[in-house]
């Protein structure tokens, strides 16, 4: 597998979609041979499919890619078939999950990925469904019919944005509070906490953690004191966790 | 109907939950000779059903009332019937609506708020579930099965802890922006954010906004500028919504 799972897709200072980790995707797409990238939009609410996948070519720009959006695919499933890469917009995971499990994608994503190697580029909500189940997104969930398993890549829960402050004056839990609910509730699972700017990077059988801005990953588990790692380390472990 | 929807369970200088709206709540359960008051517990995570629920008798050890957990109840539906007053803590909405819709709670307690009149307060997570969904919580959805219906006892959406601020640096959405979400994906529908130490008090037909700090209520619909409504307001209106 090869995964490039990004917090969030802008960090200060960024005018393109997933430029604090452009160089890491290029190498991987360059290593690829990839030509013909997917976006996948349907996590974005409040503008197009169309701009969405028109940011995602303008990131690419350096490279020589075919970039087209799943929407406009009159055969969604060929279309996961043809891919030589994905890449997966932030915006509703919710939203995004749904539409994968209504559209029926989530298989045919599954194995293009895992069994075919194909590489998945996701930021926030795109990351987030990496997990077994988009239980710790930090999204409100706006659809009815809330579907919570995932595309299961990685065994690990993952909460994207992570972020340890708080606004004064807010009385409602605090993100270490959610997370610690959710851990009392599923016991065995772990969830990763990725700050803003950073990513996980799967290649093969190796998982590392990187980080535009230094800031470290927060693993927590319950009844365990939360470990920070730090951005170029190794974290294969957590590949090895329950799902 | 008689209800009593608390944003949250304690402002600054609080001791006790529900503190800054117990006149409130002492003239409902005055009025309507309150003796049996049943605590909806099941928000809790992280501390116990009887804490919270010794937490909620402290608040209301002013009145002459004997106060008891549905979690003791050996036959909760007919600790539904029995009880006066409903109270119904906050916590995790998703753990609390699942709960109740596992152990068949839900349309006992709709009977005996809509038809018997029972008083009902609920702050934050259990005042989100007396929308028709509990969509618009921001609680993190721990549980795989998410079940968004709920109580129905008023039919807009309601954000609790509603804050227009954010925290410096967090590229995720804002409040705001998951609430306009929302409405995108369900454009005929409002929804209502109550700040921190307010509430919406339903008394028969009519429904007035309060809040102890005086922060304006919210009013979002698709396409039109929020509403801020000020405390001390009628808001009956809301009620005629579509649900």
């Amino acid at each position: 597998m090869d995964l490039l799972l990004l917090s969030n897709g802008k960090i200060a200072g960024n005018t393109k979609v997933m430029e604090f980790a452009l160089p890491a995707i290029t190498e991987v797409f360059t290593r690829k041979h990839v030509k013909n990238v997917l976006v996948i939009p349907y996590a974005v609410i409040r503008s197009s499919h169309d701009d969405r996948t028109a940011m995602v070519a303008e990131s690419l720009s350096h490279l020589d890619v075919n970039v087209t959006g799943l929407h406009r695919a009159e055969d969604p499933v060929e279309a996961i078939r043809q891919a030589d890469a994905f890449v997966c917009s932030g915006g509703n995971t919710w939203v995004l999950n749904k539409t994968l499990h209504d559209l029926g994608l989530i298989g045919p994503i599954q194995q293009a990925v895992t069994q075919r190697g194909v590489p998945y580029v996701g930021w926030s909500a795109g990351a987030v469904i990496s997990a077994p189940t988009i239980r710790t997104t930090n999204d409100m969930c706006i659809v009815s019919a809330a579907i919570t398993p995932s595309l299961s890549f990685v065994p690990f829960q993952i909460n994207a944005h992570y972020i340890d402050a708080t606004i004064e004056g807010h009385m409602g839990e605090t993100r270490d509070e959610r997370i610690e609910e959710f851990l009392v509730v599923n016991p065995h699972q772990s969830v990763i906490g990725i700050p803003e700017g950073s990513w996980l990077a799967v290649s093969g059988d190796t998982m590392t953690y990187e980080a535009a801005n230094g800031k470290p990953l927060h693993w927590f588990r319950l009844n365990q004191e939360r470990q920070k790692i730090q951005a170029g380390s190794d974290v294969t472990e957590l590949m090895g966790l329950d799902g």
